[in-house]
């Protein structure tokens, strides 16, 4: 039922180049989206193969314009192929598009059931807007990106300020192998410039956003998204304090692999990974800081300063340094390099402070939420205080939750401990540091506000493809007019729900049927 | 990475019965989450099984409220106790969880890949907005409430002002129908007033929202769930054109069939479904209006006069209806009958008008929106018009759309329309008409703005539990701090998708080893 809603119009024009490249997806939407898997999985397997053959060239402009190390670089880029590699297999596989069939029922439950034939579709061009952090993984061809394009949405890539040269030619690379691969023109373009992003998120021929980056900025979006005259979904990946809890068994038992773990997880990338370790519960009087003290001596000899990525992430991580540092109830334990050169650029080493359970508590306000950069809080836990009880009071969305336990340890404690952190945390780990994140089919990368903008999936892993796709349903369609997916013939060969006449009249009864196993 | 955002606090304070009812939804989510599903299943069966036993009395109610028909309401109740027992089964069965497993991998393509395990839990709290058309099936019981309580979640249903006492009755016998299933108190409650379904809707507690009714109001509600502190996904079902396409062969070879069944879809309660085919698009000059109005005087010799739903609905019946007919160009074909009694309730019989092609497209702003009553508009296409394109012209979004064809006809120009038809609906009808709607897997309600506020699902059927779901992975945890859903014991018997060790070094080979059937 409707009454006539006019919603203010945000529509912004665009400029004539920007105009283009958006016309050229939308024109490029339902070719993209016919194309049979294998065509569109070669392609992108053949991008996967370009960004390989480029590894020299676009490693060297990473390291230029980034100053991440080279080994690193190379991983993210290899990671970065094999994910589309991954993609062109869940295209061809096709247990993606959830296919469906309820056959004609002249006996269903509720009056004749007609035959209902289910699939997914692509839901239209979309625009990405890419991280600082990550420049091969979650920028031009990475997860996000490669996600949609699996999904058969052509992406215009809102290129990150913070690696411009880099990200032109990793787009021309990506450009050229689709084209090569006989993918429509308008499948893929990059563009530069916030406005200009803006502009395309507001545009109604654009039909889902993505984003990697900052709370504000990603708020922000997702604003804009939701008040367009369409609403349309946008899923932003935001900030994240990925709490670890630390057991007394853990310390007594493997202590100097615990503290050289936490000192890596937060030196890395100079902690500038949306999973870094923000918050560390030890227990009361745990006396690891000359530990961590040597450890962080012993990382900054091997790694050196390092530069954060780009003045603005420098300006965010000393501001909030400052703001924990001078909390009441913090103090410095191992008080790393903060040093501003000419160019704003800041070299740093890592930086770790204490606390009390009881001053966080007291200045939630000021010490809870990311710095993001190679900083941790060790955070006391007073004996007789229910962990499970502090990640109810103090977090609500976070990427991930860590235990480090004992091998093995699994008290009543700690059960509830994973209870409650999975209702907080989009990945729960048990001993392991957060921050490598495997691209594969059962990882989630995601988590409740503010960790991400919308709860329903990943940005990481097979299952984010289910962000760019929507349902729809063909009702007593000769073969003639059905997509092949539906179609009995079933001619790509994925898997087919089939519901066969007459089975609603056992609906309820499973409930009895069923014997689980004994196992359990 | 975070900047420190402070998003305008929007929460309201709840009036104290309804801050109980939050509290103890908020309090039964970890426990409801926990039931195994053969119990949460027989919860649902008993839920089923109390309304079948309440029939009587709630028919009675509902007919006195709404002035809907018996034999309609009993369908209703019916499909309203069969959709609880099919989800049920849904629980048992345990795919909706799309359980993932990856092996521990040494040999992985981007470093050493721990044991992840996916699985997807509840989202918490959700409030349920009820609509006034189906005082069962989208209402207390309905629909939403079953995928809801089906994935684990407690609902607070905002009961619809137009049968607030069958409303309260509904929710006595599904609330004791739970806790006499030993559900813990709080999983359900009903209340009522827009301003208390406001204020939970901004609740911190509450997860998720769903509604079934009018654009106006689905957009101020979407418009609150995404600008609180924490946004929450918005599951809207709004207002539907549900355009229908008639080929000169469909009028050639069963024009009998065609006007009966238009005229029955039109004037099935009293137009009042959210799938009434809105726009007929037939061959100019079909010559169809003297059938259309026997068939009209047929069906109001069987039917009379049927009064809508309430004032509020009747108001905006008689606005929509003139300002239609007083647009340039529609002429009206059978002038119904819209009369206003004592009480502002409107008795009504079918109206159906006339417009030219080029009259709609030169007058929309006044025509092309949903008339929410009985009422059609006969679009009249000359020869040598593509549909096609006047699909992509004319509409965004529709739950449905419809083709009325000869017997098995599928031209290029069908072919074309089923493409662009796909583009805007969640379901397409080829024959048969859209009103009604199978409960059962493969069936989606849904389909772009301004069908729904949401694209990624659907309302009706087994797929909806999706939308009150969302995944979290455990990583390398032992097996007693596991949920049973991804244990290797699999106590529930459920399926779970498995990755061995190795497969990364085939990714992107499928591409070539793959052959499709010949039958495509």
């Amino acid at each position: 039922m409707t009454t006539p809603y006019t919603h203010s119009p945000l529509i912004t024009e665009l400029k004539p180049e920007i105009e283009a490249i958006v016309a050229a997806a939308d024109a490029a939407a339902i070719e993209y989206a016919s194309t049979e898997p294998r065509t569109r999985a070669s392609a992108l397997v053949a991008v996967a193969d370009a960004l390989d053959d480029h590894a020299d060239e676009l490693v060297a402009l990473a390291q230029e314009e980034t100053r991440l190390a080279e080994g690193r670089l190379r991983g993210e880029l290899n990671r970065t192929a094999v994910q589309l590699r991954l993609f062109s297999d869940v295209i061809v596989d096709g247990a993606y598009l959830d296919v469906r069939i309820d056959r004609f029922d002249e006996d269903f439950a509720i009056g004749v059931r007609p035959e209902l034939r289910m699939t997914r579709l692509p839901v239209g061009p979309i625009i990405n807007f890419a991280a600082s952090n990550f420049p091969f993984a979650f920028s031009v061809a990475g997860g996000d990106t490669a996600a949609a394009l699996a999904a058969g949405c052509p992406v215009i890539l809102k290129a990150h300020s913070g690696h411009p040269k880099l990200s032109v030619r990793t787009g021309e690379i990506v450009t050229a192998a689709l084209e090569d691969s006989g993918m429509p023109h308008g499948v893929f373009a990059v563009i530069t410039g916030q406005e200009n992003g803006t502009a395309v998120l507001k545009d109604p021929r654009i039909q889902a956003g993505s984003f990697t980056g900052s709370e504000h900025v990603g708020r922000l979006l997702a604003d804009i998204a939701a008040a367009r005259p369409q609403p349309i979904p946008f899923f932003g990946e935001l900030g994240s304090t990925n709490p670890v809890f630390v057991t007394q068994a853990a310390i007594d038992t493997r202590v100097d692999d615990l503290v050289s773990g936490l000192v890596g997880a937060v030196a890395g990338s100079a902690g500038q990974l949306c999973t870094k370790p923000g918050f560390v519960f030890l227990p009361e009087g745990h006396g690891l800081e000359e530990k961590i003290r040597e450890a962080v001596a012993a990382s900054n000899s091997q790694l050196g300063e390092q530069r954060l990525l780009n003045p603005s992430i420098a300006r965010g991580y000393t501001g909030r340094r400052e703001e924990v540092i001078s909390a009441p109830g913090v103090h410095v334990i191992v008080d790393g390099q903060a040093r501003v050169d000419d160019d704003q650029q800041v070299w740093t080493t890592p930086t770790i402070v204490g606390v009390s359970l009881a001053d966080l508590r007291e200045h939630r306000d000021a010490i809870l939420a990311e710095v993001f950069g190679p900083f941790t809080v060790l955070v006391e836990v007073p004996t007789g205080e229910n962990p499970a009880t502090v990640v109810n009071e103090l977090f609500t969305g976070s990427l991930t939750a860590t235990l480090q336990t004992a091998d093995d340890e699994a008290t009543e404690e700690l059960h509830a401990l994973v209870v409650a952190l999975t209702q907080v945390a989009g990945r729960v780990l048990y001993g392991g540091w957060p921050t490598g994140v495997a691209v594969t089919h059962a990882m989630v990368h995601g988590g409740p506000w503010p960790a991400t903008t919308n709860n329903s999936s990943t940005s990481v892993g097979t299952a984010a493809i289910n962000r760019f796709l929507r349902a729809v349903t063909y009702q007593s369609l000769p073969d003639a007019l059905l997509p092949a997916p539906v179609r009995d013939s079933n001619p790509w060969n994925i898997p087919q729900r089939i519901s066969e006449a007459g089975e609603s009249r056992t609906w309820g009864q499973k409930v009895n049927s069923h014997v689980y196993s004994s196992k359990g």
